[in-house]
């Protein structure tokens, strides 16, 4: 079983602390909102699922001391702790889900006391984990009749168990194949610049037994020429309604790659990854983190100090581009805006 | 004017140190082949033209305290100083094509005595810098003719000042463009695992005052669909006689993104970069380098140790998606076989 990436220890945040694998693992303890949302900000929890529970524990985390005696003040407070974790990481979809989510729960109960509440909004928190879980595994099991026997897989960064509640996106329908007989090879984007795919999921897919093969992010290019990936598979950080995928930034050349190399090229993400509210991915605000990922790395300058650098955190992959994306309610293929489209409706 | 890469100091070769660069400016001193063997394979000096001319001053130091006296004796040494020099890396065929012409020159005369030959094969490899030094300075003339004012360029690894004797190949182009009065734009690929890109490039383009901005190999793909990429420039190791490109990994990928964008793809690189004796660019040798360079960097570890490493040093690219190859003899299109085979014939 995947080390749990996020978990409530009554009354605290347990965080493993992504930054520090693949050499040490270690955990962080979040007590108070703040330390949360600097775990996320810096990328110590991560992946678009697994950020979602955080934003609904840092909820939890947020309104415990509330001395609010009213709905109204309750609910000022709460809307002032929604704001502040929302201003985190900007991109991933699932953060703002949950956050919505656990408001409009409060809502829901506002004819409660705010102890009771604070339950309440626990309960929903811990439900938004369970959720995340059983739809990793509904995911993998729709996922995993991608694949068959004998495929090679290229992922980039890391859709697995570190960036979800349960097993991951993307690397779940691996480790259902697995689980199914099937014997599927990897290659992982070692994904720069914080190397994700090098550091987390190089970490985890070893630690399952997979056959696993690191690669530069510029290297995926030639193993396609030499027919050596049969196909690609990412996770998102946020669908429009049109099939356009935001994920991390490079996922967008691997699908160029990929439909050069006629591979195919599928998306696994929650619905909770799904944001009917835009129409293309042009809308989804991308996040430019600081210059310093790119020219240091370990306190070390790789680059002349004064270089203009270009960090955008993600990129956007055109629907045409997306052979399939699988959720936790099955395979959907294009056009997308008429499938996931009646997919959301009847959820 | 740009730091000499490598140069003849009466008795040793001096080479700029690339390993070092852009944090300390030092130089190595190689009295004997051996270092300079080492120089060439750590790439502490390095680019397909410059591998040439260190190729060349190689011969000099292994030769130099040949105590042979006739001529049969002299070539037997020669031909293992040859031997080993091509032992360093097997891509780039400057190295070999510098190396064949020594040896040639050696026997054209084979009449003379040694210590005349030392000092014939000594003007001959100066002869060879100074030829790689005016070849750049044309290819600069006629690659320039491609850019136009305003073009943003993307260009990977280092094909500038520090990958030949005089002020590059694919970066030539842009200093003779600016030369001219028109303004370009560089994003530079940082290039990994070595980070040619980040380290030299942006180094070199800064210290000649063009506007350079910084970008991890993956980002490529997300600033062509931003329509902000009007030309890609790159060098090449090695261009078999139908126009296949070997050149630094993951120069395939932007050759792939550049045609699925309709970017046009530059190669440039001087006559002693193409291999007639070969038709494709599968009979060329593809160096794979140690896995440590992927999961490795400033002596930290970035991966798990134990984890498969695909790393080559060179991809090769397809003619079909080369728009030009640019000479010193001029703008040569496809097909190559034609247009490239005239121009050896009449070298």
């Amino acid at each position: 079983m995947p080390v749990p990436t996020i978990e409530w220890r009554g009354g605290h945040v347990k965080i493993l602390d992504q930054t520090k694998l693949p050499n040490r693992l270690e955990f962080i303890h979040c007590k108070e909102i703040k330390s949360l949302w600097k775990a996320i900000r810096n990328l110590q929890v991560r992946g678009a699922p697994a950020l979602g529970v955080a934003g609904a524990l840092g909820v939890v985390l947020g309104i415990k001391d509330s001395k609010a005696r009213t709905y109204p003040n309750f609910e000022r407070e709460l809307r002032g702790v929604v704001k502040y974790l929302g201003t985190s990481r900007p991109t991933a979809v699932n953060l703002f889900w949950a956050l919505g989510r656990m408001e409009q729960k409060a809502r829901e109960n506002k004819g409660c006391r705010v102890p009771r509440l604070k339950k309440i909004l626990l309960k929903e928190a811990l439900k938004i984990m369970e959720e995340d879980k059983s739809a990793c595994r509904r995911m993998a099991k729709f996922a995993a009749k991608l694949l068959k026997d004998g495929d090679v897989v290229l992922t980039h960064c890391n859709a697995g168990a570190l960036a979800t509640a349960d097993y991951g996106t993307a690397l779940g329908a691996i480790y259902r194949a697995k689980e199914e007989g099937k014997r599927i090879k990897v290659y992982a984007d070692e994904t720069r610049p914080l190397l994700q795919g090098a550091r987390l999921t190089t970490w985890e897919l070893m630690k399952e037994g997979i056959d696993v093969t690191l690669v530069c992010d510029n290297m995926a290019a030639d193993l396609m020429r030499q027919g050596k990936i049969s196909k690609v598979l990412v996770g998102a950080d946020r669908i429009a309604s049109n099939g356009d995928v935001a994920n991390k930034i490079g996922t967008y050349n691997l699908a160029v790659l990929a439909k050069y190399h006629k591979i195919p090229f599928f998306v696994i993400a929650p619905l909770s990854s799904i944001d009917l509210s835009i129409k293309t991915g042009s809308q989804i605000p991308i996040e430019q983190r600081d210059k310093s990922e790119v020219i240091e790395w370990g306190g070390r300058r790789i680059a002349p100090r004064k270089v203009g650098v270009y960090n955008p955190a993600f990129d956007v992959t055109p629907a045409k581009l997306v052979r399939a994306i699988v959720t936790e309610k099955g395979i959907f293929r294009p056009p997308y805006r008429q499938s996931l489209g009646k997919l959301m409706a009847n959820k």
